[in-house]
């Protein structure tokens, strides 16, 4: 039942925006850091191997960082590292008191354990969310660092006044750092929610009955525009190849009451959060050692 | 849209009997272990104060481990006890190399940090499935122990040869030890998911949405039968005064295709997972040492 395109045009969710007011806070937050103690808060980024877009998305980081007045330190390893050094270099930032966040960027290479190398990193450190300690954390409403990407989401709806309560959020996708964790932070937020994935049966009557869609497959356009709910809020935390959500956004908009674009909608945000939480690391590093 | 009442008879979910199968392998293992090691596998049980349903409780448990022969070390802390004594305690066993698994048993009190005494548990001892790290593994598919009755749940659906994968498994309930990790468990197994809750609009048509529902809300006939969708496999985790579970059993079996009885259904598995880790935990632990 596909309903006619109308004059109605969706609100955007301007990610970008709130991202810069995040990162504001946080350099400010950090100005102050560096000047009472004599040192920027610190992210180190550890890098395995060189894969191109890897590489792409570290020095982002780091240049973000930079401009926020947030040290970075790099690591980089040779593909060939094995999970024992790995972990021995991870560990080593973890107790290293003049680093206060760290970001394991992956894929690491498929001769790696890559949970392994993620619980090395300590639960005060984890910064970008990726240890089962902050999954559980997310999932149990206890204190701890959020996965960058979900939490973006998470203040991108809080900025819009996205009522959760006793919404039907479907989540479509169920990956470690983003699906599943963005379904446990709406679950605390008493919204219903519904996890879909590659294996669901008939998706659009799943989409259909969401009043937040989380779009988190990573296929382009995956999602059609006519299967959302009238009024719905349409969060699309996918970037594929040209610059394309999961979601058809052309369509989804004409129905959807609140749409992220793509880019400039979630993507801004896990950089976002992903600054803002380094900075809260090296604060709260810091009351601890007064 | 109620359907009339049918002759039709939901198939019972045999959880007594299958408890026994399961028992039975364990008191098994359990005696290889003691006749090569010359200890039996030990579960420590930890009560703090005098709550009579938390003293049934634990006695029930260890007089199944008693006949399954597993020993039990008691450990009782008066109902004062804070925080940290407990979490020392907890620590002392976690360290004791005679004491394979934990059960610490809940509530506390309300003063005491539950949570941080569930962490004070290693992991390999986490026999009850409480801690973050067991929650974080049932989430990502990793080794580790299971919640026993989100545990025993899955154990019924695979012995019924119930199919998952891409069935709508609607979850009503969301506490850390069953609604949660239930979900978790069933999502791993490709089912689509859905949370419900107390704050969830309708509940009675996600209810009829359910290829496969679990009733987690300790509420007395909270779901009515009339809305489980005709064939659907029912499981009810609930066990509520006067020996009734969440559903309403005799209109929801003439509509299921499966169900499990209150009592003989999900309860008796809860017990029989927590002996059978036990014993896992113990070859484990034996395995360490050789």
């Amino acid at each position: 039942m596909t309903q006619p395109a109308t004059d109605h045009t969706a609100r955007l969710m301007d990610g970008a925006a709130l991202a810069r007011r995040i990162v504001d806070e946080a350099a400010a937050t950090a100005a102050g850091i560096t000047s009472r103690t004599g040192a920027a808060p610190c992210l180190a980024t550890v890098l395995v191997g060189d894969d191109p877009a890897s590489v792409t998305y570290v020095r982002m980081k780091r240049n973000r960082c930079a401009r926020a007045g947030i040290e970075s330190r790099h690591v980089a390893l040779p593909a060939g590292v094995t999970t024992a050094e790995l972990v021995d270099t991870v560990t080593g930032l973890s107790e290293d008191p003049s680093v206060h966040g760290i970001l394991l960027q992956h894929p690491m290479g498929r001769h790696i354990d890559e949970r392994a190398a993620f619980e090395a990193i300590a639960p005060g450190k984890d910064v970008d969310g990726v240890t089962t300690h902050a999954f559980a954390a997310m999932a149990f409403g206890l204190p701890g660092f959020v996965s960058c990407t979900p939490g973006g989401i998470m203040r991108l709806l809080d900025a819009h006044d996205v009522d959760l309560a006793g919404k039907h959020a479907v989540v479509v996708g169920r990956s470690a750092i983003l699906g599943k964790p963005a379904g446990m932070l709406l679950l605390g937020r008493d919204a219903t929610v519904t996890y879909c994935h590659s294996r669901t049966r008939d998706l659009a009557a799943h989409v259909r009955e969401a009043d937040v869609l989380v779009a988190a497959v990573g296929r382009p356009r995956f999602i059609g525009g006519d299967a959302i709910k009238p009024g719905a809020v349409v969060i699309d935390a996918g970037y594929n190849e040209g610059n394309v959500g999961d979601v058809d956004f052309d369509t989804a908009r004409r129905r959807a009451s609140l749409i992220t674009p793509v880019p400039g909608g979630v993507g801004p945000m896990t950089i976002a959060v992903l600054l803002s939480q380094t900075v809260r690391a090296a604060a709260h590093q810091e009351s601890l050692r007064r």
